[in-house]
């Protein structure tokens, strides 16, 4: 167990609210991107802890990932498999694990030269899968998502040593003000939020559904967004592309509207950086949450 | 108890959704607006069945208003009074009814020319007060209302005999697309929406914290969407005032946001449509809910 002394980002074992200063760049190479990847983007990255790549994906290939959504739902339809969580109060899918092992197109598509190119600019290194999940927020129902920083949960339950990972979430339909967008809070990935409140054996398995551990506090998110100037709500066409910081403070409303909403929501984390011990003790979380056994360095499709 | 075949506006006792043109007027006055009431206002009223007036309400009226709602909550913080909803899970107070009979500055709001004339043009008749209350949506754990036709239920539960009534919503924060602003169907005041569910006894208990008897289907909600082209979402900074036919339907998703919510709501009905005796043999809801008693004509403040 590592000694809260020894512990830069501490989180769940502690009294007060921890605020720390990230101590890791958010992007790592120091070199120019390559010509696919814009520059500005990287600037709006860096210095906002996320960017949005209007209609990367289109055509043909969205139609697939669309029909390939559509089908995984269906098959996993009342399925108790563990990589299957449905709505709280009913058996509709809202997330679905491991989709590269599953779904040929969807490793297809972690493997894209473009979301990967991205990746491993601002990692500077190879990268491997550490997530990765099909995010279905349905119309009328579909529930929110509380604030909270994917590293404070990746450092406490994963055992991630450094914020050396970046998501990526490729829409697969439009994303509007109405069903439950992605909300965050810019320049949040510069500021880490140790929160207060003792992690139960098996968290995920409630966390998935209602996140209550791990939440930083109106404090902290008060006072954040107000450094910030606001909050951003990311909207964006079918074919859209964002990519976030591990640790950039994020969460989304519930939707009532009559659009559904689907992400395909993949997790690139450095080879550099690989899972070590939980904090506190905690028994490492199943392989289709956070990957230590599948951890191939990832090679783009031709 | 009105018998179905001769109910135009059925609802609770049916089978299947009832779809049905509305039969009333939306703006009931033949004559041109007085001076004070901008003729295109009335026009997208008459249209989309909702109209927002941006900052007609300012200065230190404006902060009186916000002192006043800030001073009743703490009033009755913990209280039981009926009149005080609080939230689901907490001791926040969400709504507080009957505002004109517990203070001064409310009285005068409900009163103030530019409201009440626009009330009484659309009513085309002297008015008074169905019911109002405040709305209280707090940051981080503001909870939605789900989508629902006002004259539904004032119809049922109430008796209120026809689509003759106007709500009216005085912004004291800014609504923004973060802390669940009002959203609407444009256009569905047309339409009525007639909704599947028994009622169940004093069903105000819990349907004002939770609604799920009077709802819409589904499909009904797509249907208008579609027809509409889209929802809409009423932003505005406070002291905006939004009027909308007791028939639209209408909603807000929940606010993660740390920007709470608070709205006045206020009823106008028109005198010439009091209410009658509730459908399906339902006793009548508290008089703080539905006046029968205070139905005092108002006149405006000089």
């Amino acid at each position: 167990m590592i000694s809260l002394a020894n512990e830069y980002y501490p989180s769940r074992n502690i009294r007060e609210t921890v605020l720390a200063r990230r101590r890791e760049p958010v992007v790592w190479s120091n070199k120019a991107p390559s010509s696919s990847i814009s520059k500005d983007a990287v600037n709006h990255y860096q210095k906002n802890g996320f960017v949005v790549l209007p209609n990367l994906i289109s055509g043909k290939l969205l139609r697939i990932l669309q029909q390939e959504m559509h089908d995984l739902r269906e098959q996993y339809k009342g399925s108790r498999d563990e990589i299957v969580i449905n709505e709280p109060d009913s058996n509709t899918v809202r997330t679905l694990f491991n989709l590269p092992s599953m779904s040929q197109v969807f490793d297809e598509l972690s493997r894209h030269p473009a979301l990967l190119g991205f990746a491993r600019h601002v990692l500077d290194s190879e990268v491997y899968l550490h997530q990765t999940r099909l995010n279905y927020k349905s119309g009328f129902d579909g529930k929110e998502f509380y604030w909270h920083s994917d590293f404070e949960t990746w450092h406490v339950e994963d055992g991630m040593p450094a914020m050396r990972a970046v998501s990526c979430s490729v829409l697969l339909t439009d994303n509007n003000e109405f069903n439950g967008p992605l909300l965050v809070i810019p320049e949040s990935h510069k500021t880490y939020v140790g929160c207060v409140g003792e992690t139960p054996d098996e968290n995920f398995k409630s966390s998935l559904k209602t996140q209550q551990i791990g939440t930083p506090s109106p404090e902290s998110l008060s006072m954040l967004t107000q450094k910030a100037g606001g909050l951003e709500s990311i909207k964006g066409a079918a074919g859209s592309v964002i990519f976030f910081d591990s640790n950039l403070l994020h969460g989304s409303a519930g939707n009532i509207s009559p659009f559904a909403r689907a992400n395909v929501f993949m997790v690139y984390n450095s080879v550099e950086n690989k899972l070590g011990s939980p904090l506190h003790g905690l028994k490492p979380r199943p392989e289709y949450l956070a990957h230590r056994q599948q951890v191939s360095t990832l090679t783009p499709i031709q």
